[in-house]
């Protein structure tokens, strides 16, 4: 394969930053590439494209630029204090290619993403669009979603991830949505990338605490263990803590957490999901789950778990990944949603396995075939 | 099938106990299948023998009354406070056959037991043993455990654990070990069951530190994650904690703990493994594991977790399994290490994968060969 | 001193059964005293009422009979199996001075809560009222609960937790809130207990995760860590379970909790508490709090706990504890809230230490003075 | 008071290291005093020195120099990375009165260390010297130990840390054992201590499991609560970490954690301590403790922690704290055992109260005198 774009929507935040300086990282030889799926032995001859391909731009709506953003990380102990440096000439070529949100109605909006797109693919052999800005609250309904003819005349019934996604495709993009928002997963969306002849993924980045529950509640149904409630908590800061404080947005991600148990245990299991937002963890996150499972003569007995993790050294690499493997995707001919990456995310599209197990293993065919 | 002879080496100890109440208490309706994978859908139509099916008889070095110490362990809490009384039949019909352990000379214990389990196996299909008794220190290696032909000139180097796999082949029967004991696995017993046409299993049931291992190493491979190190404390009381208090003992069940991570992970894990005993636990058990990992340009993050279980409530049902799937390995023909009973295991004979998903798909397979 | 009522509310509650029947087994010598404060050699000489010297009574709207309720306890592990046959007649002998919880109009119902308490008492000493139902929500505040001439012309305003106050203080009753409802916590009741020359005590038994800030916190402050945040989830079933899954009632007891952190702390610290409801857990509670501390030259660390305990075993000794230290409270004339109590409560009345250990230290000196 | 000497053994290890470079970033004002006992309110108006009084000197093996041992530090994230610069005078000016570690006979080296502290002090009012080297293995008795007369007479059956104490007692100066090992706890120190009129204190600075246990033991001991086991698993890197791998040193440690159970519950308690060297966790350490007990009606309860620390930001300031208190002690002619100084130890010398809140109010009493 020849360059490969890498468009990320809100290419300024913790997460892009993160993705950017480390592929510019691993390739300049400063670090291993712990942390990336697709550099596993079980990609080898997977025909993706290599880490020097991938050209990066995208938008975002503040203007910090992206070396001030990874001096920031760096003091803050997300990035190595001694890594903003030697990547400084990679970060600002990306710089170059970062572009302001737009603003304006729905179509006005969408024609600005396209032509940004177009621009940014001239020299490329195809383009992935990934979305790592923050959670939107749950989109409403609306009759225009159903089909692309409505949808096309009415732009405005879309969040700014969907619209992300119409643009994506309108400009012969792939899309991944790495958050729960709504991005591509819409009737009229998933219309428009069949008829396009692309592919797209998602959703909500599989990084700590619903990665575990996917191996562990696998477990339980294997053994035959009867799981009686499912509790979490999860403590983050940073902007994802914050933007997860509202209510509204913390549902979109609840959901997909409860439904990862629910999917692998065949019913609904009692517990609730706590985020709270704690600004001195700053990009760190901390998960506690408890459950409570009962055994054989109905013995009662549990299982806590506490996950520590940087959210950003979670997500950058398989972001990298992402759009890896979906340029592939794009390459084959791939059209509409890849239930094969399943992998990556809580609430994947598609209809493939919900267990980590055999997620792994889907990817693997998949990325040989 | 038709009836199925279940031979317990530590008859009357809590796993056993458990195993042959629970047995009874299911059969009659007093409880739930909670616990046993082969009721699981999964393996419907399978042809194992039914829980009706199971006569249990066994060997044991002490001598309270099975009835006696269900009382006990439901004193304790290990099973419900009503059972005793509905299954006090069941428990006196197991009495009447269990037989007390051996004593003398390598040839002469040996000839004990097969005369035991030739009276025991009379109206009965098939009989399987399973040594759930107290855990042995490591076997010292002895020229004569090589070759079936040396062997039999000198069953003194036999440890009690291999002795009785020994009489077991011996007496047509198939073997179990659910403990790190040395059970079946040297070549002059390997050859033994081969030569006799007939399946053994082991070793080290999987119940709780070792079964979350199996699940949770996995998944840091598949995600390129770098464990660091993996550390371990187990609380525990009981006979088992006791045995295990014993640093010989507890170096057998290290060595298998430690062995999974090596072999999910590719390579050897920093990290020590303790079992401490706790004699207030009773028959219960906490296990704690703290896991360091590298992931993305280095950051450091960790897992915890906190296991509280019931040994015998986790062990007991997979022996009832166990008891079936080797019974139908019998019947079928199975000479030999089977491999595809790993699931259960910490440190499984043959050459079977370590992540219990993949276990998990082999055993099922298996099942419905 | 001769014989004591103590007069419970929620007087069929799991608090309250384990109450009696606790101070039956003890009288009995079926059990050793532990978790009973006033049991402590630091207690001895202290001319408290003797455990013989009890006599229950109370008011409940359920009807189910407290040896019914023991034995449901025992099933459900919260009592020793063995235990409900041997204090069945203690149970039956309180189970006939319990009378229903009134209903009517607040003078109404008032004046049958006297009546009810005036019969009580005939024969003995003094009779404590304690507490030990539902969480109520917080009470809306009313210019009637100034004072107590304002009251008495509209006992409508009060909520029913501050009624049982006002018809005890009317009945020359001293009185005590184990649960963070209003209780006696107003101006009119206040100088109602001042004028009539009886004690009270409260709010809010401090049982699990409240104890453990009350000897945590202190310990930061005095190695001059800085605590950033500290974030709490309480698991719980059972009757407070279901109670406090309802926001207003939750909002009373996790006011309590913090206040704790900032009293001890000297100002106020971010992290929220969540009480889940979890059917399975029935009668037993799991607190996780997690606090990220700041030490010297700004290192960020973590402690992080988990309690595991049952309810009723934690709240019944101190019931008994609040008993017999009013009942002293009551013959030495003490008016007024009790500070020195403030080692029971998490949101103690009066102007007491919020460390623990300056607590017991309060309490043990006012014992003995 | 004048200048204050602090000399430390270990000069060049992460706590001395720490301690030098954050007493420098404190007097310069850019960092806040946080971890530093004695900057708290409690202790205004108590007459200590104050930071900028101190001068630091001392004796190591090793020779690398402060300056890169802080830039070492600072890059494995136990100072911050912006801290060497700034405080590299400071660093340079300890380093020039650093001594190698002398060698030669038990008198040869006490010599030595004579003319090292003689030299230094030079100027100053006072001089404290303190161990922050090493742990060592416990000491094994020798009848020369008990007398100061016979010691003389060999001062080879000293361990190195005693042989410290010996000489700073001999050149006037007050001496603290921030370890576990021996330093001034011989007959025969104490008797020279006594005679010269000078402090001593110690021993091991209780900074994590220790420190919570001397709260939480005591929280069970005035609920009555009775602790049936307490487990505890220390995982830590570093150069403590490898020296406790070390079942000897190991020894010294666990005897005086397990120590501190037993003075605050009244009697000895089931339970084991484990310290495991990670050399991943470099100079951070996890304790996990296991707190199995009983409550009323012999319910089983338990409570779990986990403290993740920075040990030499933990040890740092309160070396500092020592080094005031100790000039203080000095100061007013204390001679002797220091009791009132168990606030920072696990094993203190003296006969003062062991829990954590009697502790520090002795401390703050002795402060004011």
């Amino acid at each position: 394969m020849g360059k490969i774009g890498v468009w990320l929507i809100g290419a300024r935040g913790s997460v892009a930053t993160t993705a950017v300086a480390g592929a510019a990282a691993m390739r300049a030889g400063l670090t291993a590439r712990t942390g990336c799926v697709t550099e596993l032995p079980d990609f080898a001859g997977a025909e993706l494209p290599g880490l020097g391909d991938l050209v990066f731009g995208g938008h975002d709506v503040v203007d910090t630029p992206l070396v001030k953003r990874a001096e920031h990380l760096a003091a803050a102990g997300v990035l190595p204090s001694t890594l903003p440096g030697p990547v400084a000439a990679d970060l600002e070529a990306a710089e170059a290619r970062l572009r302001p949100a737009p603003s304006g109605s729905g179509r006005e909006a969408a024609d600005r993403i396209v032509a940004d797109l177009t621009e940014f693919r001239e020299g490329l052999d195809h383009v992935v669009v990934l979305n790592v800005s923050s959670t939107e609250p749950p989109c409403t309904p609306h009759p225009a979603h159903e089909s692309l003819a409505a949808l096309e005349e009415n732009l405005d019934v879309l969040p700014p991830s969907a619209l992300y996604a119409y643009a994506a495709f309108r400009a012969g993009c792939g899309f991944v949505d790495f958050t729960p928002s709504t991005g591509a997963r819409l009737p009229a969306l998933d219309e428009l990338a069949r008829t396009a002849g692309l592919p797209y993924a998602g959703r909500d980045g599989k990084t700590g605490e619903t990665l575990l529950r996917s191996v562990l509640a696998p477990m339980f149904a294997q053994r035959a263990l009867n799981v009686l409630s499912w509790s979490g908590t999860n403590l983050l800061g940073g902007g994802d803590g914050a933007t997860l404080a509202d209510p509204g947005a913390a549902s979109s991600k609840n959901a997909s957490k409860q439904q990862v148990l629910a999917q692998n245990l065949g019913r609904d299991v009692d517990g609730e999901v706590h985020i709270d937002y704690v600004p001195a963890l700053g990009d760190w996150k901390t998960a506690w789950d408890h459950v409570l499972f009962e055994g054989f003569l109905g013995a009662r007995m549990t299982l806590q778990l506490t996950w520590q993790g940087c959210d950003s050294a979670l997500a950058a690499p398989l972001v990298l990944d992402l759009a890896r493997l979906t340029a592939k995707a794009c390459r084959d001919g791939v059209a509409g949603p890849v239930a094969e990456f399943g992998f990556f995310f809580k609430d994947p599209v598609g209809d493939g396995p919900h267990d980590l197990a055999s997620q792994y293993a889907a990817l693997r065919e998949w990325a040989h075939r």
